[in-house]
């Protein structure tokens, strides 16, 4: 109730500050007898991990995932599965100047007036270093979903630049530092993002997941409906501002007409001849492919002098320090994945339950 | 857990079907001694009911309000408070040439293979009609909040109808079917809807809802963030495919230095010098206004013939019969701002319960 | 979390005070196309109903169930179903005189001290009326749970009078006001209870419940158990001060010699010799006879004259006047039952989340 | 939902197996500004630690706990609070021959049916070594409180010997390795209890916990009565059979008369003349000592060859080895106060959110 856990039958809770010994969750609720090791988790872990490219945090963290129970003999024994990160490379001192001073935009000052106290050393526990467990916890929810469920992220708009979507390729995702599914974009982006980050600067991104092979009927009316789950783990990754399902905002200025997905036999089953909903149709999963954008708001700490004031009540002037992400919404990208296969495994037992 | 309860600590559980005898809710957490009569309720009630213009379903309820539980001499109890409302102008006959076809964006298909079985007479449970009861909800949590919170929203767009943001004036919403905050946009609007309506076809709206006077504090990190909740609050309306916190998927395009809400003191204390966070900083409210807009799909029943398949696995040609609004967007509006009032009061208890 | 709501995902949400118009619950997370009928629901309901013997209350309620929503056509929806009931013969002028005053070993005290406020009229949401609706949607609980497992209740005890096990039969338990299962023992109890009635004092009883055909691998370790949550279900009806599962406290004077429930295969499967665990081991139903016992307390309304104080700080002398049970014990029966059912479907539908 | 976690708004999530690496929890919902360190925890962990007389398991266990996050500079901060502590006295080659062997009394058959495979070594997570980590989460729930509120346990019958409530020193419970409240009965008792070890057999026990200083107002009617979390908790400890609150059974055998506690005015307080209720009544604490007992079941391990059969089908005899305490209720004392120190946290906060 205190937000520290997600899901309802899968479901994770997670602990752990930036710059602690260690961050971790506990996963309940996966069903026993699935074949699982720490290299199936470590794989998502190094998609996500820090330190890969100029274009992301220097932070050196390895992200070694261990088990700490719950597998036995290599499969879940249907109890829960404690996972730990330890922090590695924690530079403490290069926060002790934020120590009394609000770093604007960042959740300096909420936490601050919420709790009268606050682990100031890299943000403490509102720091993105906490969305790791996220991708560990999303790859056991990968196994529940099993094979014929997969689910991909790309980046489609990095500050002001976009893809051209006519050359979408998915393999090219994984060519590039940014996920971008437009090879054509890459060189462009990249001299984007390097210009940024010279300056000191941040940009913001949107990006767009894509879950295929999803079952139909995935979804609890009418307040638990699977579009307004994916909303909630969407908007509750850090720096997150907006989310689409399907075409989003663009349905405001469509007509019923051009939005309806017109249903006809195909050999043998229903099919839909389009997908404007994004797979989704009364908060339940239709069957098509699921489709989400969310929008990443720039990286906060700038190298730039901004105007804030500190707690105790002066106008201060303030430059963040700190090793930092020119744009968040790259490392933004295998963190929505793994929150939609969350929200995915724990909506198919919650069918299970009801409806198995 | 299936999905027909919303919120923690202030909780509502509802029920009913569009043409059955009646909906209604639990209302549990409610604090005591709070001053509650059926008329606080029907204020807001009569503020979404059906069959007021043109614009709107010609459906004829009057939403009356009744209050069977938690309530003693004027004040609650805090005891659960159950609602009920009577379907007075159920009109099932126009519904049994749907019994066994799926309507196109509608959650005919979804709800059969989810459940094997469905209420096909007016969408059953998955009718708008269940919005209802949210707004009766709404009324509960804003007494919770108190005078020295407001709730409005306003419809920003309608079909491909924009406002101009010069001219907002809150004022304006009350005088209009549209709840359009700008004057010089309402007779352009009438034309376009007319002619929507007209043609039996339908059109999206956006709405933007401000919350102003929240206090700083309201938010449970890090998966209940409360912009998380508001996402699911709102995308969990029926139609709605996006949400936005503050300046949402613009934010996307801008830099650091653009994004950033600077602080000064002023009169002794903390204030922000702009507010594209949307009021929400780490998942936290920071005592300025929150800003939440929603995406709004064209109603789905038009009188267009759509092709379609049914239960028995044919190809059909449908048309939808019964009542219908050609812009579901603008009942909506009363809706969004409900919910919004209920996650508000929800995160007000939990705030006081850890942090009080 | 106000604590109106019992089970996780077998889920009632009950309301409504003894002299309000009417009592009710909303059950969600009943699996779809379960034929349903008010008939189903009123046979139970007539167990428990008051006024049919000169050994319960005198307050006469039909007790007649409604089904307002979630039931289309005989069948169950998978959507919310709300069961009203209402009240008909409220009396509350019986109570205006202990309007400000606390009776004794009610919770009229502690209902003032932690609201501030108090519906006093029959006691209000602490009157044993509220547990009508636990019978109405153990109704329900049932038909999920079918027709393989079979609940069954027996008072054991009554004040000092106990039964002989060794004349047990179920089927007396129909024949007599008590729900006793010694024919032998009736007649004696008759006498004893008419005797309590007469002085206008009350008495105790001890209740023991049996459910069979209960399939193996129900409870969730460790800290949902089955026996834990039956014993809060238990322990959750008005009156109850204990709870034993299987051999109960007496278990505490036994070897481990004594206690072990050997095991041998018999005609291919594995069998337990005894069952001094009651069913359950480590939390998880073993496929035994689940037996429960539980202690209610005598009714706290009784004609003595009993000191006490006032809302205004006055020590008073009071007499309970309206009507009650001489013992609460022989109507908590079918209620004990039905909370039993509640906590089986509950968790038959969430081990088939995980292990299904 | 899969029974990992205990309590809701004071809540915490466990994990581990008797032979993993290591157990722990994860606190959540606990206040900011707490002092808390590892100290404050220890002191719990060596009340309950094994090894420290003969008269329980000689298995060798520090439980020294590590708190890896939630803590800062000494306080809390209100982000969740991870404990881990490490296994380091496994002997796993003790448990090879149960591998595929049920032990009679324990829950192997339980858990093999329900999941389809199990962690043999130790009982896995079927093992008393994880009422560990809930003596680690007591030990904040107890911060949580406050000094005012004491929560003291002890043994009361141990097998067939009893105290004498007359010579009850609460004090004494410390000079004995019982916990026996009653000087006059420990030499008997250790008496009894070495003979029941040299034996190779076990027996069960009697525990009585008080929470003196508890305030007026906790509990959540009608469900999440405060008596039925109580009943919840201590049931939920491994081995235990039945709870009393109060008089408990005893009252069966009381009339209405016996058992009211009167109440009068002293020193203008609101004053009980009796507590046969326990503290509790309609499910909220009076500000009277709260009063709890458990049953405590013979330990399943014995050193007799008892009956069973294996996973393949066959008829076995079977002897335990490996290590186990003569009477496991000796450590459940310390258990059993952790637990109902984590519902009086979660009912404080509950309070506090609806009432405070």
């Amino acid at each position: 109730m205190a937000g520290s856990s997600f899901g309802t039958l899968f479901r994770f809770t997670s602990w752990g500050e930036s710059h602690g010994p260690a961050i971790g969750c506990v996963v309940d609720g996966t069903p026993s007898r699935i074949a699982l090791s720490e290299a199936d988790i470590q794989v998502w872990m190094d998609k996500r991990r820090p330190g890969q490219s100029r274009f992301v945090t220097q932070r050196q963290e390895p992200d070694t995932v261990k088990i700490l129970s719950g597998v036995f003999e290599g499969v879940t024994t249907g109890t829960p599965i404690a996972l730990h990160i330890d922090n590695v490379d924690q530079r403490s001192r290069d926060y002790g100047d934020i120590k009394d001073q609000f770093r604007p935009s960042h959740a300096d000052y909420t936490y601050f007036k919420k709790y009268g106290v606050r682990d100031y050393r890299g943000g403490g526990r509102q720091s993105a270093r906490e969305t790791a467990v996220r991708v560990a916890a999303g790859a056991i929810a990968r196994k529940i979903l099993g094979d014929g469920v997969t689910i991909r992220g790309a980046v489609i708009q990095i500050g002001t630049e976009k893809i051209d979507r006519a050359t979408w390729d998915w393999d090219a995702t994984a060519d590039n530092p940014f996920w971008c599914p437009d090879r054509q974009a890459v060189q462009r982006w990249e001299g984007y993002l390097d210009d940024v980050r010279k300056r000191g600067s941040s940009c913001g991104a949107v990006i767009e997941v894509v879950a295929s092979g999803v079952p139909v009927g995935l979804g609890e009316p009418v307040y638990d409906k699977l579009d307004a789950d994916l909303a909630k783990a969407l908007m509750s990754i850090n720096a997150v501002k907006g989310v689409e399902i399907g075409d989003g905002f663009a349905t405001a200025a469509m007509s019923g007409e051009q939005n309806a997905d017109e249903m006809r036999m195909k050999d043998g089953h229903p099919t839909f001849l389009s997908n404007h909903a994004g797979g989704i149709l009364g908060g339940i999963s239709t069957g098509q492919d699921i489709v989400c954008r969310l929008a990443v708001k720039p990286t906060s700490s700038i190298l730039s002098t901004v105007r804030s004031v500190d707690r105790f009540g002066n106008d201060v002037e303030l430059r963040t320090k700190g090793r930092h992400d020119p744009c968040v919404g790259i490392r933004a990208t295998p963190v929505a994945e793994a929150m939609i296969a969350c929200v995915l495994a724990d909506h198919l037992l919650r069918h299970r339950a009801q409806c198995g």
